[in-house]
């Protein structure tokens, strides 16, 4: 169990991402959202952010499906490694070590309550520039890309899940993990659950999947400096086609401002400024809003996108008929598996 | 000493600064910065910014001079609080423990080896807004203000000392701060010094005092969100007749899009748009600048302004003397006591 | 008729407002848009945005009922002025010159053929700012407010019409404007036509009442500078109650970044950037939108606010029926006049 | 001689621009500012910004010196044309009529009384974008690149003269230019004249050329939209080794946000602002700066850089030497012709 002496989490370390259009999942990620690829093995790319420090956060897959693969997250030190790592033993929910991949060490796998694979690791290798990618600045991880979204890094990564309660009380009590805001189900449990890990207001998210699925994900987002910066991505997303959900609109829990588009592989990727507001409280109480405060919309009023609780990958059979049914707000058909 | 496996500080929780013309720095601060004073006692006024969740980060006191009185500093922990006592008494410069003020619970004073009263604090009371001051979000600390520069919170000090090598060690080896940069003067030793408790990339920092006086101050900042509100603020200063030292511009060193003004009491004070960029690195490696990289200028060229390094506070009796001298590339006067 | 020639309109020069709240109404204008009262005359409050250079572009009555009274546009000389008011007295529209008014000199009134109330104007009194109004730089017309949404001038209007095609046609041959852009029905005539004057890209703009009304008002439009400022906008309007109508998001005509929200007196009123894009080519060949293309919605997507062709003022009597009904997609109520 | 009653101006048409070092100007203009190459026709290529409707506005050119070659500004009218011909060939400056060129018709062409090539013209090509260059906006010229600093459009230009009284006064009574603003000599004459032909603030712009030179060029100015899109060129330029002169900073004549850089050929390009200030006023008095006033500096109190009046194209053949001069407020040395 964490205590609040503890700082055990450092940071959403790398996703894998599994695309059936795996060239034009490339294209959106590489040529406009401005990640570099750092290395190809099999039927992956590896990407990086220009500000990150390690040598990949995304490993883009080619597969039949979409959906998200591991997930992993850095922890601060070896020694909250080992307080994690047997943590996850007890809850039982742990596989085993795991071989280091491109930089990124040796790291312990395991699973959410809903069935998400997750591994955790303390050691990873410093992305060391080359020549043409040396930035001017030497604080900086890689030179600025100057190109599309010219995204800085990766920020928090939010799953669906059909017991959200469940897998936030495993990332509060087993993964040390803060709550930051949370909405409350009338009848009882969470309809949605944010956790930070230090400082940035949230890491991880967990929302309500109407499907009634398991494992399924949500988004993950990556972090540009400012709301401009993400209404210029909006002006770039519609120059090239790529299907706006929501925003650019600014949410009200976190207050974070936010985009949601649909890569080619069918995947959500949220672009999102979660830099400005920080929670600097060590002791900050998590923020719960009822069913009737959520149903008010985001912070400026909008309602909030009717695909944001059927809307997951990887897809379901009839996945499209879901989402519409959702959009015309009518009953969410029986979802068919693949 | 800090392991790295603690983080055992959590932010600046509070600063009171000297002016020697209370009703123009009060209204410096709350009409332009938009703060809102909280309480009243005696010569002082306590003022907060609306996203902090303490009852007041500035401690604004009538004075026959200016500079800086106790920096107070929140510990992320009961347990973090007693290791950082033991350690600074163990340094032999513990000064002891002080009764609660506005909010802020008992603090443990001691001073840095430059002579700078400094306090460390766990316990603190979370802002209760009034009907008035109720922000329409309920993850917000308090209304925004609509007003003047709108800054968000406090976000980091920055001291004057006459031997930064020793002041950054006590930082780094007592207080179990972290790393972010450093300037490393040719003959040994630092010129400055940047430390970060957690994510945000820096919260205190050292630089040379060239009139060799101990106890300085320099400024602190507080932080808006984007580059853009820091134009608007110099605007904003401009239209008030504010002096503008330096800046808008971008600092190579952490990369800050900053302002430097004086507010009317003498003071330096910052506005910096330190959010975006965020330290996620738990094994952050310094960066070290040399004395020639750093003769280079800020990021995008412009030379660093040379009252930088002369203009403090508390003045000395020769201050404008020293700053002029320093404007026009001469030679240093001898300071003179006040 | 106006030749290609001729550029004989300048600019919206002021617009009157009527509103049954007053002392809520001159709030919003005075408050949070930081426009300074100038004059007060009779039940009327003469308001300006800080870098107009007349005396006055609002004039808000206390009124029984909302909606807009006499619009002046100032032409760009003498001769223009005896240019345009010929072509209206040929047309039949004209009702004869009108004394001056606080600054703006005398005008001659007319009706467009939706009877909105009119009147066009060369004489007018350039603004002599006092002390505590005088901007640091002497190019600007006043202080910079530092204030809520610091609207920088009057952009353009908006009028409800019956019949958009004829009111379009009496600014296109009659006034001398140039068009911008519109929308074709397919049966023929147009449901909304933007008239530019010069450079900036509309200054007049009709729009179809869908109640069937006569000489209802949409909104006017006042412009801050960017983006990020009408974002700010927003956060400041949640603060502070106001209904946020739609927005803040992007046009497609005209490409315009917006915020429609409804002043306390329920007249909609928009925040818009309308001066990053302008039409610097005096040839600029009139954009057609088919009804196609604009049910596609917004720029990014969004589906245009079902209430932007009922809510208009004066309100009819059941205004807030019609509203509703749009909203839900029903079928809209007979208009009941008030 | 130009009445108040005509708009005979209508924008800055085209720039020939002339570089030593052709391919990284090009790189430049097509990479770093994101214009798009439209034809190539001898040593010279034409080149546009994504929201232009002309063919072109830059025409590079490889040649054995820099500086800039004819300009071109379009009119309003046929009818404009006429007259602004037969008022330059009274003055005694027409060349003569000259052949279309890229889309850009029949042009009539003169120099300026400090002998800068100059030509007007009515007649243009609209550009009709291929395929990919294509925007999703039918209202947008073409695709916004989403590249570098996404130039928006040409917007004005600034020569050197060794008479600015005299380069001024032919634009404003044989050209009908209006003046913005300029800064008059104690000694009487002008240091700096700004001109505007409609709304936007300033087109035509100049400035004392302290060599004493003729006809040399100071630069010309691309608008992006806002000020942090200018502070992210800055990054952009200082990420791709690019010398920035001065800024990003506000001036405090017609109060543009700019940043002056040395493109590869040694021209000085700026990127301004230009929009968001407006000139809606027909009648506008101009700004008259004193020298004293201007030696304020900038907006915001930072000296204009030294090398403002010296730095210009084609370079001197000592032109080095005299910039560093400059720098270091030493006497500048006396011009030596290339």
């Amino acid at each position: 169990m964490a205590t609040r002496d503890n700082f055990d989490l450092a940071h959403l370390g790398g996703v894998e991402l599994f695309t059936p259009v795996f060239e034009e999942s490339l294209h959106f990620f590489r040529d406009l959202l401005a990640m570099r690829e750092v290395a190809r093995i099999g039927d992956s790319a590896y990407l990086r952010c220009w500000d990150e420090y390690q040598l990949y956060t995304l490993k883009l897959t080619a597969s039949d499906t979409n959906g998200v693969g591991r997930t992993l997250f850095r922890v601060t030190s070896p020694e909250a490694l080992e307080r994690r790592v047997a943590a996850i033993e007890a809850a039982g929910l742990g596989h085993g070590w795991r071989e280091p991949e491109v930089g990124v060490g040796r790291s312990y796998e395991f699973e959410d309550p809903d069935g998400h694979l997750m591994g955790i690791y303390y050691d990873t290798e410093h992305y060391v520039p080359d020549d043409e990618d040396r930035p001017a600045l030497k604080n900086q991880a890689s030179a600025f890309p100057g190109r599309g979204v010219n995204a800085r890094r990766m920020d928090h990564i939010n799953y669906l899940a059909s017991d959200v309660t469940k897998a936030g009380e495993f990332w509060r009590d087993v993964m040390g993990a803060r709550e930051s805001e949370r909405v409350r189900l009338d009848g009882g449990g969470y309809a949605a659950w944010w956790f930070r890990f230090q400082q940035k207001s949230y890491d991880v998210v967990y929302s309500e999947d109407w499907t009634g699925e398991h494992g399924r994900f949500h988004h993950f987002a990556l972090a540009p400096d400012t709301r401009e910066d993400i209404l210029k991505a909006a002006d770039i997303f519609l120059e090239n086609g790529v299907h706006i959900e929501f925003g650019p609109y600014k949410h009200a829990i976190n207050q974070t401002f936010f985009i949601y588009v649909w890569e080619p592989g069918g995947n959500r990727i949220e672009l999102a400024n979660a830099g400005a507001r920080l929670i600097l409280d060590p002791d900050w109480p998590v923020v719960e809003w009822s069913q009737a405060e959520r149903a008010r919309g985001q912070a400026w009023g909008a309602k909030t996108v009717p695909t944001f609780h059927t809307h997951g990958t990887p897809f379901l059979a009839n996945q499209a008929e879901i989402d519409e049914a959702a959009m015309k707000g009518e009953p969410i058909p029986a979802p068919q598996k693949r």
